[in-house]
């Protein structure tokens, strides 16, 4: 399987009846204080609450039959498992979540809303890997993995093709990069679609191996991270930084402080929820990583959920 | 003037260029708890964060160019102030806002943003009116009532045209009643369209004028109220009780535990930022005080301006 443009337009045929197709939003005072033309594609407002819908809906449906029948599996604490649990009820077939005990509370209930089969494992990289495989052994389901899987990857560039046909003539184009999917897909489309385009990932600079590795030309992972922006966590996988390498101007940093405030004002100037790793682009702007003075930039807001008990700005707060 | 559908077609022809058509957002576990399906359309995403805008975009572009060049003015301590300041600046003239000084500091931030003029009073209706009142000998400004103004009626109506254009058949239309400005647009637009919709508004037990003069067939105003839906503390205009007793099918109330669950649970489902008064229609379906099972329901989310330091769900717990 080729990842190219042609492959995202297929994707996007594949899953266009399963997802929303996301508004664009944009606010004048943001406008303003950052003196460019900013549009917010708002991934946030999608099935399942982040754009992880298109990728895992993407790989569910391009399982032929027999495949399918046996389920699917993965191991997440995140978005992408309440993503695959949905897609796989709306193909009708079984969905094996490894989740570690300490996922957060809404994350776990959102996956057993949509049917997941949940198992608990340890909080370690092994115990979810071992429980995995152990599971896939069992059941002959298809492991879908959150970042390193072509049609994954495919599917998450389909937001960027409906980005582009919305606004017309953007200069730059922002997402946060955690396993790297997102990226990936963001930065086949768009060069495709408009060379000229550039593509900057935005990372926390307290889990910043994909930076790191970008500047070193290989991939350096990181064994501890720490970041409020819980998507972000995970290290680039190695094909999406194969494919950063390529289609990727740049890769930078944001603290920890700018991506709180950046998270604040997001909510309160455009009136939608993002989570942490989706206030990481526009903290890249706060903080001045990026310069975006007369341009128009497009900037991907990733997710939606939310603990809306532990605001970050009121508990950062003393 | 008469308020027909006519008169609401021909306030979105104007306003159009200045307004955001906003998305109308569904989600499938507030279906499944209301055994409903249900059609939300975001006024929050709207311009300055309330429907708000529609009416006094109407009213200022609906000025004679010798009127428009005295200015507006107004006094508000909310939505209507900063809507009105951000026409006025659309067409160039100045808009003078009566805030008493208790207002919030966002909103008296918002209207200071839009280039508004403030003029300070202390919080007492009289003093609003009589400060109004002499800004408006002085400047020979128009006054821009927020709710007993035909213009500002027409333009709220027009939220509900983009409604049923967008959602077909649907059987109930809910929204909020403080002024009444927002219901009586919404009932005509409504029953013109749809003669079968039942329009329901929908009110604070702790502020609930409209709904006692609506059963009692006279308008009785009440002194003091009680309500975290600031936007909800008004008595139901004159114009406006006379609009509802015509178009409204059935105005009911809501206790302020309810109002605050649904204003979370719509944060959390729908990842919008709503504000107290926006939960309002919400509350009364989770309250069951309209029966919405197996029907297609309309939900007018009236704005989004909150004040992100005071969650009421992380005050109100002990």
């Amino acid at each position: 399987m080729v990842l190219d443009l042609a492959t995202i337009r297929a994707a996007h045929a594949c899953i266009r009846p399963y997802i929303i197709r996301t508004p664009v939003l944009t606010n004048p005072e943001l406008d303003a204080a950052s003196g460019a033309r900013l549009f917010f594609k708002c991934e946030n407002l999608q099935k399942a609450g982040a754009f992880k819908a298109r990728g895992a809906t993407h790989a569910v449906f391009s399982l032929d039959p027999g495949e399918a029948a046996r389920g699917v599996a993965t191991h997440s604490s995140g978005n992408h498992a309440a993503a695959l649990a949905r897609a796989a009820r709306l193909r009708g077939i079984p969905a094996h979540i490894v989740m570690p005990t300490n996922s957060a509370r809404p994350k776990i209930r959102a996956v057993e809303a949509y049917g997941g089969q949940i198992t608990f494992c340890e909080p370690t990289q092994s115990a979810r890997e071992t429980t995995c495989a152990r599971i896939i052994a069992e059941t002959h389901a298809t492991m879908v993995h959150p970042f390193e899987n072509k049609h994954v990857i495919a599917g998450q560039g389909t937001a960027t093709l409906e980005f582009l046909e919305d606004i017309s003539e953007l200069d730059l184009l922002l997402c946060p990069v955690g396993g790297g999917g997102l990226l990936a897909g963001t930065a086949i489309a768009g060069k495709a679609l408009r060379p000229s385009l550039q593509i900057i990932g935005t990372e926390p600079a307290g889990a910043d191996d994909a930076a790191r590795s970008f500047r070193a030309g290989t991939r350096l992972p990181l064994t501890t991270v720490d970041t409020i922006a819980d998507g972000l966590r995970t290290n680039i996988g190695e094909i999406n930084f194969a494919l950063a390498q390529t289609h990727v101007d740049q890769i930078v940093t944001v603290s920890e402080a700018a991506i709180i405030e950046a998270m604040r004002l997001l909510w309160e100037s455009l009136r939608v929820i993002v989570e942490a790793s989706s206030a990481v682009p526009y903290a890249a702007i706060l903080e001045k990583k990026v310069a975006v003075a007369g341009r128009r930039v497009g900037i991907i807001l990733s997710g939606g959920n939310v603990d809306l008990d532990t605001l970050p700005w009121l508990h950062s707060n003393p």
